[in-house]
């Protein structure tokens, strides 16, 4: 204990969770740390739900993203959330958002905390963070996330503070925290390569402001990444075959550009299909790093990787939790404003993969809305990526629902990549390269490269008769969205 | 003579436009200066156009943004653009472009030369460049604009130089030229704040691809900006309330953050009148520096303006091209790249104000598509501003067409402005602050604040039902785009 909790103080602040749940009132706004079900609070949540069951309460909850051991599920069960930002991935909470109850605000990634830092969001009353070790001067150094819990610290009234006696000691040092300073006077971040390091390996606080320390045992949930099937190894082959052409064009090297790769088991899949590729020395820029990071550190393919946060699945983490040290020099753990950072990912012209729930003939993606109205989970850090990458890549498998939904529709029901912002899209089927294209011609291109044959005709049928109407986006506005009324109505689009 | 054209090389390049025209064969890959109407080369167009009614001719053509004097027309009324990026405002091209006859290629503005740089987009063969003065060195100093034309002549071919011995003499020091290095090894651009000169007042390249010197005399497009009305008044007082609530708040000084405001007459008038308010050394980082940049600066309330053009009214213009000197100290011209670019644009927190042609009760954004599919005038550099700005607005009137037609619609028909990238929005009839706000909220706000009031019964009929079907983002999909779908069959929205 007397390793992980340098700072002297601490003893006059340890308390029980239920205890630090008291400093959390009724319509207080709160930040946690977690990020893609890494590195969250695992015992204040908890206590909290509790309390809602007990009295009215409820409260504004940011996180740097989605929250493991289902604890999204048991707040929104609770009733606790009244406001949800910036995403999330559970079912339970999906589905109050999805209802009206919780107030839910999708948010790129890299936005959260300058909003909350100029004053845009309601301001912060207490940060609750996961720490693997207090430094002697009060600074908080995270476990497997940095997310917002940098900024969340930095800028709440209160800080609690979960030390984790059980996280890894091995991850102290991985960590850079930098803050970009306050407008108008702010300078240039200095990142500019994966492995620049240009803060301290904690969060900076003054210890005035710690509230309440807790101590907790506890892992984070395991990854839900499905191995790689046969249609996401066909998607990998598509991704290899068209990165090999851009290094024999010279528009690359073999080095590539940093990587980044999207949460999910499709994105997961497709990165470790690199492993088969010509390419070396690689390097990632990323959010997440899953299973196939460290399945490419350990075929010597990748030489570094930066991210937010490390969320693995049981088989990876049983050996890489004792190993970290291994990995050490080579990992760097970012706050989500860095790591996903427009103005760095457009200096470092990342290769960006992500995932779509769905795109249309001309190249814009639905990430996040289910027809248009449901929540799935949240744009993430997609756009961030998506928008200021060198090279732009959307993946998804080309039927949903066993072949009851197509994944290519002439008019995607919500957008949240639009065509400026999309250059390569790949499913199983195939690769649709869009760079320098008009619409009329993206349109050829991913209907007879992308979507599965069944719905070609239909697709195709629509594109001739939009074109005959003309524009330079053709459309038959009052068939546009018929494909996901027909989900909607019949529960499939098989009858297009 | 000797004065604007300092390079002794000179005149063994020296020719007429059409024997420059000779230069650029069928099928070539031409990049233009002109941005906004300003600063375009004046006679290699026309020249081209006279060779296209001669001979079977057409080419790839890059710009900055929209050219003046009528060029693009002329360029597709004879047939010569088989492909077109990345903006343009004209009618006769507007058309040709909706027939599906010119491939238009609409773009983020700050992101062509970076596709070029990279091998993303065909290499550019020749590039066209209007210059006030050509260096002992070979430089070139633009005239009214620098838009794209410093990449272009650095990684094209050969070189052509318009040298407009019209264009004010003064216009030399005004430009500050930065390329950033290719990546991998890109380091931060040294923008922190909008005065910031990083680069040199001239073009550098190497007077060996210089390919002809073309001597012309003529002058910009006057900008059609037409003035404030009843309307835009309201909407710039709209606009003036909220700044100021902002600066009570204690979100912003009264010096604001820099300043941006997109093409047109709406936004000139927005701008125009923040005059009024009790605002004070002000400043601008912004791409087109209006007739509004100039009131402001005369006013006293402007301290400095960056941008990538000047494009000004006649009227406005008789006094400024004889006054530049006045200005001098006071404003910068950079190349597209830096203007726009999203880096700086986050770095310094841009307050950006752009125009929509169209928004819906959620907050997406149509700038491009009238009823979906027919091209107006394409994203601009709204895309890079409304992504990475502090604060984020659109405008527009309630209605368009005399009524025919609501710009406030369920469902837009087209997304350039995703919900995730837009903070506020403002008509005549008041404005919807979105910030922090789930879409079921913001369409309240959006339908009492921003919908002419003869659209919000039928704006409210469909969020109710919609509501009633529940989801995240509420939609009726059968009904979701049928509004646009009266105007295509009738000609409006009336029966709504
Ligand atoms: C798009 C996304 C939901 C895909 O997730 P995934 O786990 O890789 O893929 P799956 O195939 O399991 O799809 C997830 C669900 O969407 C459903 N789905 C997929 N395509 C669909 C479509 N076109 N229409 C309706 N549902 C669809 C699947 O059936 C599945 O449903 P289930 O959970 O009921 O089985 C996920 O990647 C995501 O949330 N992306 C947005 C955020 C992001 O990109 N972040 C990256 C940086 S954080
Ligand atoms: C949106 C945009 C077209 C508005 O232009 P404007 O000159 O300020 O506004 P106007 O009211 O004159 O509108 C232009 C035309 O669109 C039409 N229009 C406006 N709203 C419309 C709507 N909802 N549906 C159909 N047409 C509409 C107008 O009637 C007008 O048509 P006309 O030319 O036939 O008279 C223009 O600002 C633009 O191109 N923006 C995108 C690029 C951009 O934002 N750049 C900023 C950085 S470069």
């Amino acid at each position: 204990l007397a390793r992980r909790c340098r700072w002297q103080g601490w003893e006059s602040r340890h308390m029980s969770a239920s205890q630090a749940a008291e400093l959390i009132r009724d319509g207080m706004t709160v930040g946690m740390s977690g990020f893609t079900r890494a590195g969250e609070a695992k015992a204040l949540p908890l206590a909290l739900v509790e309390k809602a069951r007990r009295e009215p309460f409820s409260i504004t909850l940011m996180t740097g993203a989605s929250l493991g051991n289902d604890l999204d599920g048991q707040m929104a069960d609770a009733h606790m959330l009244a406001r949800r930002m910036p995403f999330q991935v559970d079912p339970v909470l999906r589905r109050a958002i999805n209802a009206g109850e919780v107030m839910f605000m999708d948010q790129h990634l890299s936005e959260t905390v300058e909003l909350l830092r100029n004053h845009q969001l309601s301001d912060m009353d207490v940060a609750v963070v996961e720490a693997s070790a207090i430094t002697a001067d009060g600074g908080i150094v995270p476990t497997t996330s940095v997310g917002n819990s940098a900024s969340y610290a930095i800028l709440a009234d209160k800080v609690i503070i979960e030390l984790n006696l059980e996280s890894p000691a091995a991850l102290e040092g991985l960590h850079d925290i930098y803050i970009p300073q306050m407008r108008p006077s702010r300078q240039p971040i200095p990142v500019v390569a994966p492995d620049s390091r240009i803060g301290t390996p904690y969060i900076p606080i003054d210890p005035a402001r710690i509230a309440a320390i807790v101590l907790t045992r506890g892992k984070d949930s395991p990854s839900t990444c499905t191995p790689p099937d046969e249609d996401t190894r066909r998607m990998a082959d598509h991704l290899v075959e068209l990165l090999k052409q851009e290094v024999t064009l010279g528009r690359l090297t073999p080095a590539l550009l940093p990587l980044q790769a999207g949460i999910g088991s499709m994105a997961n899949a497709v990165m470790s299909g690199l492993k088969e590729g010509p390419f070396e020395h690689l390097t990632m820029y990323s959010e997440v790093l899953q299973d196939s990071t460290f399945d490419l550190l350990d075929a010597g393919k990748l030489d570094f990787a930066s991210g937010s946060s490390i969320t693995v699945t049981e088989e990876r983490g049983r050996t890489l939790w004792k190993d970290l040290e291994r990995y050490r020099d080579r990992l760097i753990l970012r706050p989500q404003e860095l790591s996903n950072h427009p103005g760095i990912v457009r200096r470092l012209g990342v290769i960006a993969v992500n995932t779509a729930l769905e795109f249309d003939i001309y190249g814009n993606v639905n990430s996040t809305h289910v027809c248009g109205t449901r929540m799935m989970n949240g744009i993430g850090g997609s756009g961030d990526f998506a928008r200021n990458a060198q090279l732009s890549v959307f993946i998804t498998k080309s039927l949903a629902k066993g072949g009851d939904i197509s994944s290519v529709v002439p008019f995607v029901s919500h957008v949240d990549h639009t065509e400026h912002d999309v250059d390569i899209l790949v499913t199983e089927h195939g690769l649709a390269d869009l760079r320098g294209l008009a619409p009329r011609e993206r349109a050829v291109l991913v209907i007879e490269n992308c979507a599965d044959p069944r719905y070609r005709p239909a697709l195709r049928a629509y594109f001739e008769e939009a074109c005959r109407r003309g524009g330079h986006t053709p459309h038959c506005l009052e068939q546009a969205l018929s494909w996901h009324r027909e989900v909607e109505v019949h529960g499939n689009m098989r009858a297009l």
